[in-house]
């Protein structure tokens, strides 16, 4: 791996893009960093904490001359600012993209290109607990995961290029096909946080009723856990659901028939039932706890 | 608050029974803690650690002499083991128990003292990461909550007394109708512990096709804590599911409610309302982290 970029755009810094561009300032692999926002304030604070060397409301202007452009703003506008900006990508350029929905987005995007110019499809999956420029460091992806997608129309260097990028920011790369991605997030994060806020929708219902018990009992339940991620912003999770509207609803028709057979061993009182989905549940959770990720470190906290 | 027991039988001694014990012997607030088990082992191991001063088999012959009795067995076995001892109640005792259900178990319990022994529900909502009685800890109970119940034919006296030890633990007890009770931990204990469940199980299904992706993507995307009370003792939640049944239904049901408006939403691509249910419960969630509890602390752990 030896990655060096002349000229990385980002459009839209935030937390994403801010913190693959501290990271490579800090290691010296890019020369000089542009961001395309729409916002004057974020430029300005993205300037401000020199995340970035210079700013533009234009992303023809800001991809110019870029050989290497991150996408990073929110999922459903990356296709819409592509099509913006590719006339203006200069031969050979890279484009690539943080969105955590990846089938229609690659497809998309492929199409976009330019002679010469190439997408990859990427996922970096970094904690989202803050949002917004002031939130990005240097080490956001340590030890993180980042998906790439490969398809008929990717080209090799193109793909190598970016995911030597993303291994200089200290993360995991793993690659495959988009639709594959897809499946694999709609089944451990958007059904999960869909679940989540579902869970807590129905709880809503009760706080007019009894308001303050619920929430005090709650914290020593198990529940601030299981709803964390129903803390997530609404906008990115309606975005997120309707790009990955086919796998997702896949998904919810297999969480619904587990959800029947749940629902009538209660009913029925089917004690070894509801024993053995909950023994199989478990098994299939402690496994977590026990792969191994290819650094040797356990995914453990517990 | 002046808590004293002279003679506080256990009826199963594991984690909750055992960080009882251990709390009031360390504060000299019992003055003999028999426990009855029915492993020899689980029995051998509490008097080895101290928790427990002497040890028997027989429920009859655990109670005698006693002026408390906590069952902390499974939950569906407590109106089964009171029926068996109830007969060798010394006047004036006073008996709870642990379950995390109330309404069926209280009931039961109340009919069957005998004149002038006394029934209290109880439920110590404390964490259950490990079990037994090698697990427990005087601090279990910490500044976590109790809860007590009231019915029309709870004794006053008899309820003070098991007030003042649970707070004598430093729990803070909250005092409810059993069915009161049931809604409520039904709604932010049962209904998301069967909803984890339900999740993991409709992972599980892919555990043969994308095993190892799965897992390891799953780390970063905030699914270890959505999951972690999946991992719970499927024995105990089966036999919650059934002791609550009646209030579990009805929140599953309401839960399905809201995940049909959820897959429709989904299904035709309505971006509005998939935005207003997720900003509902985002708003539901994140009143949990300025609730404030009585001692002036904040639940917030993030």
């Amino acid at each position: 791996m030896s990655f060096f970029t002349q000229r990385l755009t980002i459009i839209g810094v935030g937390l994403i893009g801010g913190s693959l561009a501290r990271r490579l300032k800090k290691m010296e692999l890019v020369g000089e960093v542009v961001g395309v926002n729409r916002s004057e304030a974020s430029l300005n604070k993205a300037l401000e904490l020199g995340v970035i060397d210079r700013g533009t409301h234009d992303p023809l202007e800001g991809v110019d001359g870029a050989d290497m452009v991150l996408v990073a703003t929110p999922v459903n506008a990356i296709p819409a600012v592509v099509r913006q900006f590719a006339p203006a990508l200069a031969p050979g350029a890279v484009v690539t993209d943080a969105g955590s929905a990846k089938e229609r987005i690659v497809a998309a995007c492929e199409d976009l290109m330019p002679e010469g110019a190439h997408f990859v499809g990427g996922h970096p999956i970094a904690g989202r607990e803050f949002s917004g420029v002031e939130a990005s460091v240097a080490d956001l992806y340590e030890g993180a995961r980042t998906v790439l997608t490969l398809t008929q129309r990717t080209d090799e260097k193109a793909l190598e290029r970016v995911r030597d990028m993303w291994e200089a920011t200290g993360s995991i790369v793993d690659i495959m096909e988009p639709a594959y991605h897809d499946q694999v997030l709609a089944a451990t994060s958007h059904l999960p946080h869909l679940i989540a806020y579902t869970t807590m929708h129905t709880l809503a219902d009760l706080g007019e009723t009894i308001p303050d018990e619920v929430f005090r009992l709650a914290a020593g339940a198990g529940f601030k856990d299981f709803t964390r991620i129903a803390s997530s912003d609404p906008a990115m999770w309606r975005d997120v659901s309707l790009m990955n509207r086919e796998a997702l609803l896949e998904f919810l028709n297999r969480f619904q028939e587990h959800l029947d057979d749940l629902k009538r061993r209660v009913d029925e009182g089917d004690a070894d039932g509801l024993y053995g989905a909950f023994a199989r549940s478990k098994k299939a959770r402690d496994r977590i706890l026990v792969v191994e990720n290819p650094q040797g470190k356990r995914i453990d906290d517990e």
